[in-house]
């Protein structure tokens, strides 16, 4: 393998692939990134079994071939050279690399030992804004559990239909929902589930990105595609909780409050609450909510802050992580919180919008 | 105690000193902050043994007394309160504050147990600003040895004259000494070894202030004053190693090189030195330096800077790690690096200039 490319392209490549190759004490290939260099241009990939990431760059290919190198080292080395051509050439399993008063060597591997991507055929294929999908992505990640004994809720409920995509996220004490349009739906409506992980490194590889992302599902693989990479993951098996039964479809009382006043509230009461337990106890009268939380080895606290409130007085108890987190959410100055009573969850939404809706369990007393 | 004072204020001084004050199984109180208030204004104390701070802000005393609780609790809660007037009473060992709608207890202790904050009395002062004082320190800190064992160079042995400071630091393996003028010197010589902490805290203290800092020695302490906040810690016990007669009186070489070109070679080098070692070969001749590493695990790498070479040709090898420190604290685009051979000192100054200097012992082959 021989060819010449620029420092940028090379750099811009590597930034995006290298860090899901990983120092893995059995399989140290898996730190390596293999490099192909054909026709259609130099190919940067890596992998963790688990998901597999690709970048093709452009370049002057003098001669076709692969060889695989320390993604991280490699990513290093070409980061600091200056922006010039890069000649690169593979000698046995090594990796040749001049750049102007530069010249390097670096130790590679055999490129048979390179574990296989899989390869999803684009035949179910679904388009969205990636700066719009970036934002969605982020504003349910958080609520994904890291309980690894319930896999099925260890990831992103991904549900794409025909005009719009619904991410779900959920630890089974809150649920974060978030609607977003297609650019371009598919003809039927499909769900799977895809580990957190893949969804962090795509909004990674959505940072800056203006242009449309392509979504391809197959049976156990989802492949997200945008400006010349390819990013495959498993998907995980297994059948997401019904989480429709679980939002409230009635309530008795509905209140209105400022998102930033009402968080800086209740962040005042946490520090008061009790440690493990996080609960601060929560009074809705007529025009005020009072946020309340007392532990007996710090102190006490409470406050109050306005409100508009319709239908009747209620009161609940939260774990405040849980309602700063939804809170944070929203995207709106305003929100509405309604609730049945302090037994049955509580459901936050942005005021006057319907695309994001955020549930809390109460702490039960 | 009963007062009343602005949020702002009462925040100022709490982000000052709530960080010395910190967890201690064996005695609790060094968690707390001790709150004095009497006609000279509201004092805030903080101590980790070592070293104490205190500040003290301007507020409306009603009555006089003090009182202790959970430094980074009152801290954190202060901060999340509007910038309104707060008021602040004691109650039995407990703090009650009130604030617009918010009202608070938080429980404290007996102000019996709070440490005894030494008094340095201000005889041997002397002034230096604040902004420069806080970049000398920031151009040798980095040189201070870890070990333990060796307390007289686990601080920075700053020495007071009539007309200006020095700052000394060391590792044994290289020294960083930094000359800066005083604003007002002292009668006689004093030289003290501070502990690194403080000299971190110093910095802490000096950030955005534009006026004097004043210093003051006592035979066990050193205190630093500025602004209402006065810090005072106990200086390290023991002879500071004569590092005068280390510094490389003659050289064979002196070379001149673009900082951020040499700085980018040798980080490039740095990839392939062997780890542990971090050994990188410097060869200098009439115009060029040679950089140049290896690591028969990892690969090869070889590059050339320009440089103005005076005397004769040389060649070394260095951490590159001390190295790439010095070069960075030089505050200056050229460098200036004078060596006798590959067994001695190297010396490392500012081209041009004579208030730094930076001494890195080679690497033994």
């Amino acid at each position: 393998m021989k060819f010449s490319c620029t420092q940028e392209n090379l750099n811009r490549g590597l930034l995006i692939v290298n860090h899901i190759a990983n120092k893995n004490a059995n399989l140290p290939i898996l730190a390596n990134v293999l490099i192909e260099a054909d026709k259609s241009g130099i190919k940067l990939s890596t992998t963790n079994l688990e998901m597999g990431i690709s970048c093709t760059v452009r370049g002057k290919i003098e001669e076709e071939g692969k060889a695989t190198v320390p993604a991280r080292l490699f990513a290093d080395y070409i980061n600091l050279l200056p922006n010039e051509k890069v000649d690169i050439e593979s000698i046995v399993d090594d990796l040749k690399i001049e750049c102007q008063k530069s010249h390097t060597k670096i130790k590679g591997l055999s490129t048979d030992e390179f574990p296989v991507i899989p390869h999803v055929e684009k035949k179910d294929t679904y388009l969205v804004k990636a700066r719009e999908f970036k934002k969605a992505i982020a504003s349910v990640i958080f609520a994904v559990a890291f309980d690894e004994s319930r896999p099925e809720i260890s990831g992103i409920y991904t549900i794409l239909k025909n005009k719009d995509a619904v991410l779900v996220a959920t630890d089974s004490y809150r649920l974060a929902e978030r609607t977003i349009s297609l650019e371009r739906g598919g003809k039927k409506e499909q769900g799977v589930i895809v580990p957190v992980r893949t969804y962090q490194e795509v909004m990674r590889m959505l940072e800056q990105e203006s242009e449309d992302l392509e979504i391809t599902l197959s049976e156990n693989q989802i492949q997200f595609s945008l400006g010349g990479v390819d990013l495959i993951s498993r998907v995980i098996d297994g059948q997401y909780p019904d989480y429709q039964q679980i939002i409230p479809k009635e309530h008795r009382t509905a209140i209105t409050v400022d998102v930033a006043e009402f968080s800086k509230a209740i962040k005042s009461a946490s520090l008061f609450c009790r440690s493990g337990i996080n609960d601060i106890n929560l009074e809705f009268d007529k025009d005020h909510a009072r946020i309340l939380s007392s532990n007996t080895q710090v102190g006490e606290n409470e406050s109050e802050v306005v409100i508009k409130l319709e239908g009747e007085p209620n009161k609940t108890v939260f774990n405040y992580r849980y309602l700063l987190d939804g809170l944070a959410n929203l995207g709106n100055e305003e929100a509405e919180l309604k609730l049945v009573d302090s037994v049955n969850p509580g459901l936050l939404v942005s005021k006057g919008q319907s695309d994001y809706i955020y549930i809390i369990m109460p702490i039960k007393q």
